[in-house]
């Protein structure tokens, strides 16, 4: 039996709020120790983005399916998994975690408690990885949940902590997440006027991932109502 | 069948032993290879924990729940899992266990067996950290221990490795810990005159994402007597 | 039922095309970051690289096999896993892929589409390491695929991840890959010269490996035709 | 049916042949390139030995129960586990399969074949860390290898991670290593006159564990004769 929607909000709040909370935070923490050593501050904040992908798709998803990214609802949504009517409310309750995540990650390092990001992130380069980071984690996400749900934690954790350092962008992959890094002018954070180009690329790179496997695996509609809707049998 | 008390408290004592060997033990050597890198000395100390508690939860798990924690210990307790009476004596357990860790850390470094520590770890950072902490904890191994107890070891080292990154005090999330911690004066350390504030915190935290969970996932009390206390077949 | 040729070799394009972006993409990006630190940029490569085999793997095992590497798809043939009239187009679907994924790292980070690397990668010390890289990686990926198909994908993770520093030669392990790192300049390039022998010393190991394998475990031709072609039930 | 003596010796041999190359092998990659970071390079060097643990224990456990230690070997046989007889000729191809990878490792980076250690690791210190550690390693190996043999490889691959750095010794615990690491004046070597002491320690610490948990589980030596000699049905 699935929880109710309410339930399944709140997980998925709660989710993407200690997501944008390591996101955001292990950046500050990071470029506050690493004395300019760019690549370290990188690095702590790849694993700790890694390790709490993985404890949080493990705990939240035999409740909400653990999405915590509009594009993974929208893409669920058009494999028939996830309701529409559900989907919106899915995605507002993303963003409004992920903006909770920033507030966190702000006040636990004692900085106001929102700040506009100066961080310039634009150009095709970075829309160009943005599509890739976020096709591929749409290649993962339905690969993996297909036949092995279990596994969806790791390979989501081990997917992201690679793609932080594949892309030139350091792969956001997320809209929920991209909004609430626009928020923080810290390490992690992104030029507000930058978000748009980065949810279309995101939505973009999404899409072809589903339409793939689509073709790749003609079972997958039929079975996403099971697999990325609560996982397990709760 | 459940094995007797006297070897789950044994369970306890050396599992929380061996944790705070590596909590400190780490975090000496670190220290002192690092030439003054935080960021580096961090990023050793932070992967030591995170894999010490993979392996003493597999290893312990099976015979006393491996809590190593008090605030798991009472919110466990509060769920009707273990005994109220059993409570104390493990929670005394992980304390004794802890200062045996630092003992442990300090002979093996050739140092002192006890130093009260200088660090000082205060102020509403800190506590907004602890809380936030315990909460995400306290989240991890209600939503994974409730079907997934086979998962709980990978999600908590998960689960701590990012949150000795994005907390400001990089997430002690454990009262025995705290203690045994407040008696070394090395780069793990807490002053003493902190501890009871970081408790105080952790178990706010704690608890409210007990209580969090508890109207989540209906079922959880029912199913709490089999999850955290030794969750196998043994 | 196994999927059709098509999907499977889509399947290996895809595939090696986000292992090879991710090996090139993040020599660059660490590179770039770690201001001439050579151990800091080779363990954030080390990291990604770990990290997206098990990704991919976890992804694509269901569809293709994941093999991602001629030597792998030679092996399983000579084991009567892969017909030999399939080994080729898989072998070709994985240099496609390779140099797609060059490509697609060069764009990310705004290189030209193809550079022809000067690294130089070549005497008995590169040689005797591509053997032995690729003896571990073959020994790994029997050893394992026999009774345990899902752990594959972290196994082959795992023993990348430190074979990358156990050789000499940064364990290329993968003809596949060494061409399409031919033909990058940047961090993780090798000098097309050098190329050959490279691709020499991994046949050299991976038959090596297989033939042990084969008198190890005598059961293994008759159940390879499972193991390494899509291994689960789809 | 439990494979023949001479197929387990094998595996023992190359098991514990390529722990070592990696041991040996990442200490000299990762001290070459950390321009005298000596905590960064005993974070590729621990990366890359708990890494190779897993993939290494995975692959080789279902033929030989991947001992790769003669603590181990002695410590099952002492539970009934490996007959004695066996026990000697394991624990030979562990040490020729150790020296073995010191060979390969120095012929992979282009050193003489053997070199003795100047490396001193003496004193109480680096005595009591090795007892702790193998302590706490057949801790690991008892408390998980009873009920849960499949995650052994993960728990074992763990706490090495974690005992690199919370023992003053970095964590030898395996005297086959101990005796292949004499052999190498590298990052990870040890002087031969410190080789007997740590070897003492670490069956001190080890059978101090192996007692520990026959009391803690007493159905523990009944299930040996399954879980560490090849633990699978192969």
């Amino acid at each position: 039996m699935k929880p109710n929607l309410r339930r399944r909000l709140t997980a998925e709040f709660f989710g993407t709020l200690l997501l944008v909370a390591t996101v955001v935070g292990s950046g500050i923490m990071a470029e506050r120790l690493a004395n300019g050593n760019v690549a370290l501050a990188l690095l702590a904040n790849t694993i700790a983005t890694g390790a709490t992908l993985v404890a949080l798709i493990l705990t939240f998803g035999p409740i909400s399916g653990a999405h915590f990214n509009p594009v993974v609802s929208v893409a669920d949504a058009l494999e028939g998994g996830l309701p529409l009517s559900e989907t919106l409310v899915y995605v507002l309750a993303q963003i409004a975690g992920g903006i909770g995540g920033t507030l966190l990650a702000h006040i636990m390092f004692s900085l106001p408690y929102v700040s506009l990001s100066r961080h310039v992130r634009s150009g095709p380069s970075q829309f160009v990885s943005e599509v890739a980071a976020t096709f591929g984690l749409l290649c993962v996400i339905w690969g993996c949940s297909r036949s092995r749900s279990n596994v969806v934690p790791f390979a989501v954790g081990s997917y992201i902590t690679a793609a932080y350092w594949f892309t030139a962008s350091t792969s956001f992959a997320n809209p929920a997440v991209t909004i609430a890094r626009g928020l923080s002018d810290t390490f992690a954070g992104i030029r507000p006027i930058d978000v748009p180009l980065f949810i279309a690329a995101q939505f973009a790179g999404g899409i072809a991932a589903t339409l793939l496997f689509r073709w790749l695996v003609p079972s997958l509609p039929s079975t996403a109502k099971d697999v990325l809707v609560p996982h397990t049998d709760k």
